[in-house]
Formats: structure tokens, C-alpha cells, sequence
């Protein structure tokens, strides 16, 4: 199963925000079992917000977007979204009339720009947003399963949360466990990692890290990750590749880098 | 001028690491006059990284891509880019004598996932690394320019720093400030703001951004940016809206939100 993550907003692409939430995402993703395929990074422009989902639902079962759901002009997914997929939009009276209370409350009048959060493409569900105002959307568009999050890392953090539970895939699970070794070489072991990987066909991942410890020695960490049908089949197959990973690292040792 | 940003690595998908890479490219590329189009990342797998790099070429002016430039068997950013370019290989021999000279004073010996690294495309130029070992790669494909850097955080930046004086595009001056306004709700100054932008017609580029402060109000914070065809010139259009934003702040502080 391949997920996507697209992520909405001028300040991303010009680096004033670093893009913390597609890693967030991108980590439940990864251990709900999918395969991350790809994410994209969009400005507040409709035209570019209706590419990224058109064509990720191309090529994913399970999309996940942050960005664009607040009550300013810039905030555009939701309208971008459902206009590409021909969806007309419906005033959610739960969420319009929490909108009204809170914004009453303060003193406020309702306008257009706060009534906007309100508006959700017709036969969505709705994902509360029990941190601030915008509520997110779950909707199914073709084959695949469409999750719109709001770019507000507390409000996103909190309603994926509330999802993750739904997305999990069946009958993958994952394993995954680190090696830190000292005095071997990233490009010694190389060619060893790319024969184990073979080995087990798909089911293991493997990925170094090298890095300079404190005392000036360069370490290397081994990141093992391993898939398999039950939890202990995946959790087997990790500790026989840490077991093979281990008889490297001592004839490397043995025979120098 | 569009500029895209690629990231190339598992790791970035599945969340183990955040993209810092891609904030710090879209900042150089936005002071430099850059309108940062999109971003894209793709795991290390060649028909993808082709895709992104076919993809983004097509749309955008320059092209700035990190990761995948190491010795491990997963790092083919270089030859899935020359394969989809039908650009050769060939050796580069100041890259490998270097390469060389730091293996065999290690005591260690050149091996073909070493010697990977200095396999540059044919009629590139090199950005040197002086932090690590992979040089970067600076060509032109069609009317874009493409510029391919390591993941290595390190690495990265200091070969973004040795071309960011050759990527500035001319006559596109920016200028950018922010204001810190309290008791001014964001849904509230939302219509001014993207009235204010109209009036300037491109050349000023306005976000809101809503905290609450350490007292428990809520304040925003107002970024301007705006672009002329000198410094000069994108200096003034900056103060002009500045003003226009403070009379507006001052309006509705008055009227109420």
C-alpha cells in the first residue's frame, strides 16, 4: 500500500517554516505500514493545490495533506479540493455553530472568512479538531483515502492521531532496530549491506548513518528495518539480519576496513 | 524566475528525518528572487528520482536537488539523473585522486562504491565539498539550470553557500520585515490583508501568523515581503504597506474585532 504526503504553503517552499509535519506524518505512515512513496510540497496557489492531490491519488491508496485550512485568504485547500473533484461544498452546522459560540464569546461577529472552516466537501467525514477551530476532512475519492489536516503542527499532530488507528494496514508489520558500531567504514560495509538486503528479498531495509563521535572516532549506525506477516515473523527476520549485520562488522574487524 | 526544490532519501519519507535541507535551499532561493515553486521527495529509487528530476525541469527555471550523493548502494541520485539525461558518466580525476588520497591514508583501499563517488555526467561542472567527500553537481539541462548536492546537512550548506552568489536573479530585490500585533484576531484583519495585496498587485506578499503570547493573548505576527526592481524600490513598497497595515491595525483596535 503507498501512501503520499502533500504539504500546502508559501512558507515551506521559502523556508520559513521547516516541514516537520510531513515527518510527523510520514513516521505514522511508515509504521501503520505503508510504503511512503512520495510527498510534495505546494504553494497557496489553487491550481497547484489541485495538481498535488489529482495526481498523488493517481499513484497512492492513502493521501495525508496539512496546510490551508485556516480563516485567511491564502487558505485555499479545502475550496481547491473539492472544486478539482467536482465536490460541492456544505456548511457542517456541528462546526459552524462551534465556530459561532467561540466566536461570540469573544465579542466577534461571524464573517465569510470564519464561516469558510465550516464549508466541507459533501459526503466527507468530518475529523474534530479538539486543539483549535478547522476541522479536517476523511473522504474517499476514486481508489483512494484522502485525509486533509490543517498546517497548525498542536491542531495536525492531535487529529492524526485521532486517525491512526484507521489507517493501519493489514498483515504488514514492522520491525526496526538500530546498530551502533565504531571504526567501520560506511563505504567498507556497502557492498556487504547490498548482498544482505538481497538475501532477504524485500523484507529488510537497510540504512547507515556515519557519524563522528566525541572522540573524533567515526562511528557508523546501522538502521535495520524488517516487514513480515505477524509482529513475530517481522521481529524474527530483524534479529536474524542483526545476527548476519554482527558477523560482518567482526570479519570486517578481523580482516581491517 | 521558478526555482524546485528535490529531496532524495527513504529517510525524509518515512519521517526519520525532518527536511531541513529543503528550508534552507528555499530560503537562499527566495532571497535570491526566486518564486519557489514546488517541492518534491522521492525515495532512492531510480524511476522516481528520474520522475522528479524530468518532472521539475519541465516547470521550473532551477532545479536544486539533495541527498543520495554517498558511497552506500541506495545513493544513485548521480547516475539515475545522467541515465534519464542520456548524459555519460566519466571520472572525474580531481575528484577521484582526492577520493584516493583519504582512503589510502586511512590505510584502506579504493573500492567501487568509492571510486562511485567521482563518477560525475558529462559537461558538468563540480561544486567542490570541503566538508565531506562527494562533490556536488552544477549543469544546465534544457533552459534549467540544475544544481544536485549531498544530504549531509554540513555538507550541503556549505556548497549552497558557494553558489548562492551565482543563482541571484537580476533585477529582483526583496525586502521583508514582520510586525507583532496584539488583540487583533487573524479571521478579523483577513479582508484587509488580501484587499491590501490587491492594491499592490504582486508586488507585496502578506501572511499572518497567530500565537498566543506568554500573558495568554492572542497576538499575530504580520509578515510583509515585497519585491522591486531595485533595493531601493522594494524598500519603499515594504514601508508604504507597513503603514497601510498599521492605519488598519489602528481601525479596527478602535471599532473593535
Amino acid at each position: 500500500m503507498r501512501a503520499g504526503i502533500i504539504t500546502i504553503g508559501n512558507e515551506i517552499l521559502k523556508g520559513k517554516t521547516v516541514n516537520t509535519n510531513a515527518a510527523e506524518i510520514g513516521k505514522i505512515l511508515h509504521f501503520a505500514g505503508y510504503d511512503v512513496f512520495r510527498g510534495y510540497v505546494v504553494p497557496d496557489i489553487e491550481e497547484e493545490i489541485r495538481w498535488a492531490f489529482r495526481n498523488m491519488i493517481e499513484i497512492c491508496d492513502l493521501v495525508i495533506s496539512s496546510g490551508g485550512l485556516g480563516p485567511t485568504f491564502d487558505d485555499i485547500t479545502v475550496a481547491s479540493f473539492a472544486k478539482e473533484f467536482s465536490l460541492p461544498l456544505v456548511r457542517d452546522d456541528k462546526t459552524f455553530n462551534k465556530i459561532k459560540k467561540s466566536v461570540e464569546s469573544r465579542g466577534l461577529e461571524m464573517s465569510k472568512e470564519r464561516e469558510k472552516m465550516a464549508l466541507i466537501p459533501e459526503r466527507a467525514n468530518i475529523i474534530e479538531n479538539n486543539v483549535g477551530t478547522a476541522p479536517g476532512i476523511d473522504i474517499k475519492v476514486g481508489k483512494a483515502r484522502v485525509i486533509i489536516l490543517p498546517g497548525v503542527p498542536s491542531e495536525m499532530r492531535s487529529m492524526l492521531d485521532a486517525v491512526s488507528g484507521s489507517i493501519k494496514v493489514n498483515d504488514i508489520f514492522f520491525s526496526e532496530e538500530s546498530m551502533l558500531v565504531e571504526g567501520i567504514y560506511e563505504a567498507t560495509i556497502a557492498p556487504y549491506i547490498k548482498e544482505l538486503m538481497e538475501k532477504y528479498g524485500g523484507k529488510v531495509y537497510i540504512k547507515t548513518h556515519p557519524s563522528i563521535n566525541n572522540k573524533g572516532q567515526s562511528s557508523l549506525e546501522i538502521e535495520v528495518s524488517s516487514r513480515g506477516k505477524t509482529i513475530d515473523d517481522s521481529k524474527m527476520i530483524l534479529m536474524d539480519t542483526l545476527r548476519d549485520i554482527a558477523s560482518i562488522v567482526d570479519n570486517i574487524k578481523k580482516h581491517g576496513n
